[in-house]
């Protein structure tokens, strides 16, 4: 497949150059589901060159399925540097690479004598290039050009800005119509244009890059997410703590977090006489406070839960909507327990995070799966050194997942430090995967900041502790679920629940009287009451995929009932307005899509 | 008063003088609510010294008594500089200070000759001292010393740590017993010992200064806060939203608050090319919301609430217990609206102040009253200039107080450098004001955001701001609260709201099924199930404050009933299961204390 799309590249590159003789030629590798290639569109001093836009591709295209048809076959050629630098002595990027080529051989560039270079012919058109490449032209597959780009030569901005052309190719048309649906759907299901278009969340150049503010209708989403985990939790056993956001470097430094961690954390800020830091994590603050005070066996286990405010600096490249940010909150915990409580405390963590994930609409297996990531014995730069504590760890976080007869693959080396973990691996609707909560198994910090509990026989015991998170990262398992939903959320996490629509002015009223009603009860509704088409309003409720619009006219005032109807043109009809309510407020309780 | 403490300050030098002859004198006047002494209790070289302590105080306050006894009047003396430095030759720091003194007077300290000091007999004991004083000893009140601390001299640590013994004096016993009583209560009620005792929040060195750690009890109290004022906040129709804990410091420059914030904002973090800030308020972090999409007449007012991380740098020395910390979770709210709307916002801000003030427990005149806060006409280094704006905008407060018919005071030149505001000032138990909720009247911040709506003409039109906490910031209400109730909350606020008490551990059964069904009807509720007399758990009961305590032992178990005890030593008597859950769930719903 790779061989296939390099080779559909040249392609690319050799019809680019009969349709715009003048064009330099970059570099045209394959990269994960299709190829590229870069272009410097401008002529020689004095002509006017061409600025390639989304409009040239169908013509592109068309000379490339052209040459394509000729059956060319791909010749590859060993010819000296000397004749390279003659063959394309008007191509200046090749010139360049034909030297950096020469550098790595660590031959001397003023002496290249003796030394070849590879280049591939196809009919009239010669690149440099390593390959391999297909046959024939005739054994590249369907293509179809994506996009045009701006990337800098060489990656540096430093350097000249180039176009580059994007395109894919499959063997067959088949799956190259499939893979364009795909990214259709994956458009449309951006999270970062949902959220644009449902008015989710912003971004502002003057608060910072990767820093979301969460809009009236993001934060509801946000905030229901939050009491959904915070009232579980509590039910099943959690202490719900609040700890600062900002802490003395010297706790991570004791946690030994910091040279883990510190290419990115934040600028220490001096004041006074202390060095304090933005919190990477939140363990060492909870550690704190299990060690305020003597603790006994009997209130062993201790869980502390925390809507924790995390900060990471992520580079600017990497920041990617909400998946990515530099500030986020994490519904993070901290299990202290007896080591004999450590198999029953998994696995009741595991139990919550199937639990949420299923009131969030997710499968297992068909949205996430577990893995173990496992330490390395040895890797003393990695992981801390303990052999007989990591079997013992990794051997009870193997049992829980056997006993459970979950599916589960390990991973070598891909552990926390300080011990083993549990990943919970989330697909996302194309099947990409993303570790979305985890669960650790931690025999290190209780050394380093002397946990100790007195047991029955007034002995200090050190306690082992499991790191854990329940939903993960509110901002990113918003994303997720942005993506999943596709921006039409089941009724409990819908920004808004009811969209009232009169039928005309005259209803307004009425329409005004059920608003006041639903709002009583906690139901998010709006009444539209501009000055548009009932029609209108309608197809804006649906494309703001609210999940209920209730139709309010003369006939639904005598009776004090609605007219009820599902996004996705679903008609329920006339009910009445306790039958309604009754209805709504059991989609929310049951987290019910509609 | 002033003079008679002042006058009490000497009676104690004397009497320490008497009693330990050796004894060095610092300086001694007369404070709030009483005076100190300061002593340096080192002998001369070889000798052994006094260090005093609070055992001493007893035999100083008699020796007091026995010189007050005697009647001495307070003889005023004007002494050549010469003759001061002979007198108290054997007093270095009365040297100090006699340098101290003729510097001020700008006069060369090796040529003083002319220059005349005071000083004031009593007796035997001569100090220096700029007076006045009572006529004669026995003008002094009632007089109580309070406690030792050690004090630098003139207030630097480079100096000697000297011994400061507090007292306090009063023109009668009664008057004086009723400042001790006082004393007593503001120990009891100290929201740092009752936070302590209850286990309410921690501090760790490890974390950092003015950084608490609420336990898993402070924490129920901060949630439930949360909880109730986000849910009045949103049926009163505000966008509860969240927005990022961090900014770029550009940001505060834009709305002007940095040259009035820096000294009390953490450093700036340097990342890539933005420099980052904690944030020291949320106002622009919602204008930016405002201003992320065009808006119109028909969505105005437009309320933005958060519960907002703040950040400031507070001195260590000021740094007390939740009262004053360097990070706190403001209520906040910025409304942005039509000028016209300003009068019905700001009534409506005040009912919201006025009614959750009443939900936690607190009245109008009594705990809290109105102070208009306005600017300064011509100090341009305190305030933005537009006299016509302040003019407009104190007359809106102004006239809002008076419609209300709220008592309130003025306060000239105490407004924000954007516009006047309406302080709520707080009493605590003893008196003591302090602002606890504002609402501010903003014309600034509009034009330096450049906020805009369309109104019905289609043109652009400014709005105006109106910044307001609700309840102010959660640490510092807390500590308010906690103070106000003594740590005896109204249910639903306590952190345990119901303690299970067996009569013996045959009864243990029964009060674990007592337990489970109040905690699956989200009751905080524990069982002690501790190896303790019932009297003991009853006793234990009462020192949390925990509101209701249920006996429960055969009789209970046989017909599934609980015997109701109340803290306080009251007895409910027994009652069936569920009429204790409707009493206690109504008391939760209505706010009620027991």
């Amino acid at each position: 497949m790779e061989t296939m799309r390099h080779s559909c590249s040249h392609l690319l590159a050799a019809a680019v150059m009969e349709l715009w003789p003048e064009t330099k030629l970059a570099i045209g590798p394959a990269i994960e589901n299709g190829f590229y290639y870069d272009f410097d569109p401008s002529p020689p001093a004095g002509g006017s060159g061409q600025v390639f836009s989304d409009a040239d591709l169908p013509k592109i295209e068309a000379k490339m399925a052209e040459i394509k048809a000729k059956n060319l076959t791909f010749i590859k050629k060993e010819i000296p540097v000397e004749e390279a630098r003659k063959l394309f002595s008007d191509q200046p990027y090749k010139l360049e690479l034909i030297d950096d080529l020469a550098k790595t051989e660590g031959v001397n560039v003023s002496n290249l004598q003796g030394v070849k270079l590879n280049v591939y012919e196809t009919g009239n058109f010669v690149d440099l290039c390593i390959g391999p490449h297909v046959e024939n032209t005739k054994d590249i597959g369907s293509f179809k050009l994506l996009s045009v780009a701006g990337a800098y030569w060489k990656g540096s901005e430093k350097n000249k800005m180039l176009t580059r052309i994007y395109g894919t190719c499959f063997p067959t048309q088949k799956e190259l119509d499939e893979y364009l649906n795909y990214l259709e759907e994956a458009k449309k299901r951006d999270h970062r244009v949902i959220g644009k278009d449902l008015n989710l969340f912003v971004f502002s150049d003057l608060v910072g890059k990767g820093l979301p503010l969460f809009t009236e209708k993001g934060s509801v989403i946000r905030r229901e997410l939050e009491k959904f985990i915070v009232n579980e939790e509590i039910k099943r056993g959690y202490h719900h703590v609040y700890t600062s956001d900002i802490a003395r470097v010297d706790l991570y430094k004791k946690s030994g977090h910091y040279p883990y961690y510190k290419d990115t954390m934040y600028p220490v800020m001096k004041v006074d006489d202390e060095e304090l830091i933005l919190r990477p994590m939140t363990c060492p603050h909870h550690f704190q406070l299990f060690a305020s005070r003597l603790r006994t066996y009997r209130e062993m286990p201790v869980r502390y839960a925390e809507l924790a405010k995390q900060f990471r600096y992520e580079k600017s490249g990497e920041l990617t909507g909400l998946m990515r940010v530099r500030c986020f909150c994490l519904a993070d915990a901290h299990i202290i327990c007896r080591k004999g409580q450590a198999v029953a405390e998994i696995n009741s963590v595991l139990d919550l995070i199937e639990f949420s994930a299923s009131a969030l609409g997710l499968e297992k297996d068909k949205n996430y799966r577990y893995c173990l990531s496992l330490g390395k014995r040895g890797d003393s730069k990695k992981f801390y050194q303990d052999d007989e504590a990591w079997d013992f760890a990794e051997n009870v976080l193997r049992q829980v997942l056997i006993q459970r007869k979950a599916p589960f693959f390990e991973a070598e080396g891909e552990a926390a430090f300080y011990g083993p973990k549990i990943d919970i691996q989330m697909k996302n609707f194309a099947g990409v995967e993303n570790t979305a909560f985890t669960v650790q198994y931690d025999f290190v910090m209780p050394k380093r900041f002397e946990l100790k509990f007195i047991n029955e026989s007034g002995q200090e015991e050190e306690p082992v502790v499991i790191h854990r998170s329940s939903i993960g990262c509110i901002e990113r398992v918003m994303a997720f679920l942005i993506e999943h939903y596709a921006g039409a959320f089941p009724v409990w996490l819908s920004p808004v629940q009811v969209k009232i629509i009169p039928v005309s002015e005259k209803s307004l009223d009425y329409g005004q009287k059920v608003r006041e009603k639903l709002f009583t009860e906690e139901i998010r509704v709006e009444l539209d009451d501009r000055n548009e088409t009932m029609q209108a309003k309608i197809r804006d409720a649906e494309k703001e995929h609210v999940p209920y619009m209730l139709i309010v006219g003369p006939k639904e005032a005598e009776d004090q009932s609605v007219s009820v109807r599902v996004r996705g043109e679903k008609d329920l009809g006339k009910m009445s307005f306790e039958e309604f309510l009754r209805l709504v407020k059991e989609d929310i309780a049951q987290k019910r899509q509609v």
